[in-house]
């Protein structure tokens, strides 16, 4: 990872670079830029001396040739909604591929799509339910994030459980290498043995082994039943005994399987208009379970069978099946809430850690005494993607006290919840990435055997770093 | 790739290699390495000073490093069930992972197993059954092949379908890589995003990359309602329009779609004894579509949907549905003897491609067409993994005509079926690999810039090019 310093990028490269875009290709633009240097909840601000716009893999190619024979910094961004800032330049070029949002081809046969970098998840979805298919990653910023955001980190969701991330749903990508280069990989093979996946390295390279310009991605037949339940109980542990009570049941028909404490549902009641309290009685943690099939009636027997047989052994106090699509959303809605309602309870130190499933218990037990030793009267919010042992472990400032002084603790808190997931054999960064705010903390828990075999990867591939310089090892 | 002049070992290196796994840890008796020095099918006929045979990654390690020191090439093999030359020496050293068989953990709450690379899939199995789980890999060869083999050649089989290629099914390898270091990744987690996937570039590197000493492994729920039937369909383009029907009308049920031609049908019922006509008539195409669901009696009642409906629609001529187990595996032995039921009608030039779902139809019209023009008389055994656009091509003498002239025309067939797959966007190694075989011809097809980007990986990682040198580029 190269140092902090802001690179000084020269006029002549600046003038080289506007000639290969032409003039709507690029801007100097405050206005324009502005929204494009700030994340989103405006922890990072950043400065480039360009953005560029370019409408087609030649020109990205052309561009990262340039920059490659100057020794000048890219930053490539996406739908610019990454929460660890590793779409933010800090005087980089700055490359967007808004301009390239072609979907370029749909085949039902081989139940593929081929998109460009710049669609939008939504715009996906929506080709995708176009042609009667399904693409199942699901997100809540599905409006902004864009195709290579969500390759370059890995992204998940809510349906990892049954699709698995970006890293199952890619079949091919096109993408331009630190030399300029085209790797022409829009491949539409589910098998392919001739050599090393060059794909599964650029996913979730965070933009540091190249841009992607465009994939092949799979999509599924589109899964008509369909049934949400909430379900109560007593501790993390219970809802893994639940988990595993629900796929043998269910045979694979599990699509998410999403736990939520107490206090992050009580938040999304109140500050979010039109939620409901989802059970009859307040709960110290729900699951929210969702089951799909392509047999009318399947999921609601399937899940029925599942609480039943739950009650019956003592895993959930109560639990509801969603009535009608209206209801099955009012359900989600407060699981999708969990983030946006933290915000006006001030500030929070966010942790997007997983473990494997049979230690989430622990993890959430010795994270939540440990922060409230630390800094007491901080309120946890634990939520997230327990099938996939992923939790976002997020530590709010007390009730009465001030912004300024919980922010200030942030590092100290996220190193506290970090050794704990990696004691509990884990990770620091389940779906988010490194970006610029963990890639030297990573270090202190990555193997250097690891660390060495990337920084050897990268070196061979970008030898003069010039691919987000700041992000990775 | 290194050139193919044998490697001369000196008695000095080969000393310290005997020290650093002891006396029970080696042979050089010519009735010890044979087995593992000849191909099953004979083809290739390997040579090598020394069998090393470690029982731990410690030993792994000093191994590689000690032949890192002294540039000493090694051939790493697995079950030497291979069918590209990859595992056999020539002159290297032969690196055996068979004693390191342990299964080093198993955890139904993570759906987890953790084991070494010697381990058969047959084991695995096992041990998955012992804790009612699923193992969903499936080959003809499971009582032969290993993990280490498995992942190093990325194998598919009859359910990657549902399940995927080993790519799918590895959590985390364990493995010495080509310095002698050990990359620690048996990891238990669905989520990590903090790098680069080093293991998602060990599979299928084919040991070029490093030597994978054990691996973590996803479990799935075992499935007990299980449906298999035959159908009866005039062409492949008829099979694909049946693979998108029972895929919209199973919902994820189906576990394999395979299709055989008559030619093959008609090998196994004359070579396999107890194998029988397995529908009324006999027809140019069949398909073996198998379903597997948690719920009692959905499988029968998806495949009578099915069935009836692509009887409606014309699709299909007849269909059988199992009736009992024994029927469900009268009709898989038909399937796993196609290749070697093949075996008592003389020589045959095979291939193992890959097209789009949707080529599939195209690529085996052309290229029988094409081979049957380059030597006439020649019979075309064509059968696979249709679901996943993955053909074994297989093409035998004339049926009067003798081996050693067809097998001398082996290579220009192979550039017929080759150049055939490629221009439907296909592949020349399914799930095989490159090998020796493939590799040099690989560079005919594949793009220069990804031969390129691989050759400089291996080289950051594999700089004195030490670990099977002959294999890949």
């Amino acid at each position: 990872m190269a140092d902090d310093a802001s690179p000084h990028i020269s006029s002549a490269v600046l003038d080289g670079l506007k000639a290969v875009v032409g003039e709507s290709g690029w801007s100097q633009d405050p206005d324009r830029l502005e929204p494009k240097l700030v994340e989103w909840r405006d922890r990072w601000h950043g400065a480039t001396p360009i953005l560029l716009l370019p409408k087609t893999v030649v020109e990205v190619s052309a561009i990262v040739r340039l920059c490659a024979e100057t020794r000048t910094p890219i930053t490539p961004q996406g739908g610019n909604t990454g929460l660890v800032g590793g779409q933010i330049p800090k005087g980089e070029v700055l490359l967007s591929l808004e301009k390239m949002r072609a979907i370029r081809a749909v085949n039902t046969d081989d139940d593929v799509i081929i998109a460009e970098a710049g669609v939008t998840l939504a715009a996906l979805h929506d080709a995708a339910t176009a042609v009667g298919r399904l693409f199942p990653l699901n997100l809540a910023s599905e409006g902004s994030c864009t195709i290579g955001g969500l390759i370059s980190t890995n992204a998940g969701g809510t349906a990892v459980l049954r699709y698995g991330t970006m890293r199952a749903l890619v079949l091919g990508v096109e993408a331009v290498l630190p030399n300029g280069d085209v790797h022409h990989g829009l491949k539409r093979l589910r098998k392919d043995n001739t050599g090393y996946d060059l794909k599964q390295l650029l996913i979730g390279a965070e933009g540091t082994l190249g841009v992607v310009t465009a994939a092949s991605l799979k999509l599924f037949s589109r899964l008509a039943d369909r049934t949400v339940a909430m379900a109560a109980v007593t501790s993390p542990k219970q809802a893994i005994a639940l988990l595993n009570l629900s796929k043998a049941v269910s045979g694979g028909a599990v699509e998410a399987f999403e736990l939520m404490s107490r206090q992050g549902v009580a938040f999304a009641l109140t500050h979010m208009p039109g939620t409901r309290e989802p059970l009859a009685q307040p709960s110290p943690w729900i699951v929210l379970i969702e089951m799909a099939s392509a047999e009318t009636g399947a999921t609601a027997a399937a899940m029925e069978r599942l609480l039943e047989q739950a009650l019956a052994e003592g895993l959930i106090a109560d639990a509801a099946i969603a009535q009608s699509e209206a209801q099955a959303k009012a359900f989600w809605a407060i699981r999708e809430g969990q983030s946006a309602a933290q915000k006006p309870e001030g500030a929070a130190w966010k942790h997007d850690v997983a473990t494997p499933v049979s230690r989430i218990a622990d993890f959430i037990e010795a994270a939540t005494t440990a922060v409230q030793a630390f800094a007491p009267g901080v309120r946890v919010v634990a939520f997230g993607h327990v099938g996939d042992g992923n939790i976002h472990f997020d530590v709010l400032r007390p009730e009465k006290g001030d912004d300024a002084p919980h922010d200030a603790l942030r590092d100290q808190g996220a190193r506290i919840v970090h050794d704990i997931a990696m004691r509990c054999e884990g990770s620091i960064s389940a779906e988010h990435g490194l970006g610029t705010m963990k890639s030297k903390e990573a270090l202190r828990y990555k193997d250097p055997v690891d660390v060495a075999a990337m920084r050897a990867i990268r070196a061979a591939l970008d030898p003069l770093q010039i691919m987000n310089p700041r992000v990775l090892f």
